[in-house]
């Protein structure tokens, strides 16, 4: 079995994603990008019992090269975000409850915390809506996270971050619910002061360098 | 003992209601139908340690054709359902606690996710108050439901949804309080975009065939 | 060692507030009474360790007759409640976050649930303040308790409730939270439908008599 | 490895901080102060596995002179605490959503529970603005903190709690959150009761004395 290391980090983060509560039953999904394959989270599954063994295998044009089961419905989104950001190799994509809400509201969620500035580094956008699984939601999704953004809402429907990998964009979709509901929080008892853009460039930047000299 | 694995998904989904928190202590209760008798949880019992054997099997008039304990105190309710829904072959009810604030509040759970639309396919209307385990709340509760609805609010009491299984009415449950839970937060940050009947109806009947070629 | 099965339970009591958070930290309280004497949980020790030998003795006037540790600081609160109401056999109190919210905003908790009206049977009202521990706290409970309700909020503080066994009176202080909370969450997405008197009082009784034949 | 039992309790007390959600991540820090040196978890290290041989000893003047690890980036926050206030022996930094939240929307959280008073003793303030891990921060907070404050709110950041040991200052993050969520819920059901000065006052002293005839 090829890949073993990408299709155990793809499924242990869509259990992580199961059991943090970011996803119900069997809707989200989560993909990483190898040697121009693409390892995704089969369609309709039991996220508590997944395996590595279960990841599907697709090439660009979104056909399963390898693996028994369907993959996720959202692969055409997936795939379209691939191809135009050579520097994505992890997305995830949830129904958080905070997060869903702004994209319901169909409100971008601001960047109020340090750590939102961090690990996103911008306002979260949210994409028109579309039907999930279908074309035009995919083009709308790429062209809202455009060359830089690394997380965008999906109206109606959740929200999809990318990073180096599927456990960094991962922690993309911790901090920006967390962001949310601080927002949602704050707003309740007065109002949200919103940090300055050159302050969240600062942060973004410096952050780079944090942590134990290894990649983070 | 005749209908074990029945028995043992109605056990199973109630043990389910009180560990997710959807009822506190005794409340709530889970029923299947299978060849014109009902499998139902007994009344009052500690969920936390139910077993397949406590289930209590009642025919259509309501008397327990077997099973050591009394059943639920809502046997005439589900009942009701099961004689008006040939296509209903499991129900739960549950008191969880966004849902119920609806309930309180007698306002219907509108459709502003795709989940909702998927799993649910229409807004969760307020069945008319009457007492719990009453005549009056059964025939409120069959009236709202209809001919084709999954789920049903009972005014300042809680949810009721009904599916082909036990398993899938819980599904619903979990969906019907995520979309409550939901549009709380959308109005406290903004306010909320409803899904178009086209776009819900469009969903729902696609979401027929979504996952790995088996029955969900 | 006397009264292990009480001890017990006052023990497994407060470790279950504990673990349920309906406290922080040491907070919080339980007592039994049997025979004339009070069996109470020890002063701002860890629940999480507690075990029953660690549950303290006292009698009518509130001197330890049995026991290692002091026992919790609401000694005398809990002594006048047992001297007032000879139908009360367990005390908790708890400082559980919505419940605590209405006693600080100093509002009664309304019965808006069905479970509400079977469990408690009134509106939960508010005790004027007075310091944790002094007699004119306990002078305040005793006298807004009176002789027939089962739970009262102590401004800025928390949440007693009495009932036939401490068991009984933590499912109170379960059924106030929610009920709490459901509050709170219903008003926030429209306004709460209080149940009318006569459905309370119907409720309450019909309840007794709910369940396997046992007593509740 | 000189420093066992502080190494050991700076580590649980990180873990701690971790698995009760008041950080998510690697963000929030925690310290102890021992014989001129300082004990502090390191800088962007999984807080699920951290052991106490990877907790930082710094000298006064913030150079490292035990551990294999690079110190938290707030390592410059603590020292100038610690050098302000030599009645603090332990730090605890969290971004637990309630409180966070206060410090977004920059307001400081009121004295509304007996607790509060207790543990905390007073209404907890808010520094200014500065980036995290600079010295401008650090400035601010001491001056916020002054000689007698046992919390602090960092505006669009978190909370640093400061008392006689690592789990005495976690002590009093866990009152702060629950005392920012309470008042949340209170506004939202009413409005709050903020407790008097000489309240206040009286059940800290108080407060000093409880428990069993041992520090707490």
């Amino acid at each position: 079995m090829r890949y073993v290391e990408v299709r155990r980090e793809v499924c242990m983060t869509a259990r992580e994603i199961y059991e943090a509560r970011l996803v119900a039953g069997t809707w989200g999904n989560v993909s990483a990008w190898v040697d121009d394959v693409m390892v995704i989270t089969p369609s309709g599954m039991d996220y508590g019992t997944l395996s590595p063994e279960d990841m599907v295998i697709v090439n660009g044009e979104g056909e399963v090269i390898e693996g028994f089961f369907a993959p996720s419905v959202e692969t055409p989104l997936h795939l379209a975000i691939y191809k135009n950001r050579p520097d994505v190799k992890g997305i995830v994509h949830v129904h958080s409850p905070y997060a869903t809400a702004f994209a319901v509201a169909r409100r971008p969620i601001p960047v109020i915390l340090e750590e939102t500035a961090q690990a996103i580094g911008h306002e979260i956008p949210v994409a028109p809506y579309a039907h999930c699984g279908s074309e035009e939601l995919a083009h709308h999704v790429v062209r809202t996270l455009g060359q830089d953004k690394k997380a965008v809402l999906l109206a109606n429907h959740g929200l999809i971050t990318v990073d180096v990998s599927p456990s960094a964009a991962l922690r993309a979709c911790y901090i920006a619910e967390r962001t949310a509901m601080i927002t949602l929080f704050a707003e309740q008892i007065g109002s949200i002061n919103i940090l300055a853009d050159e302050d969240v460039k600062c942060l973004y930047e410096k952050f780079k360098n944090y942590g134990q000299k290894k990649d983070r």
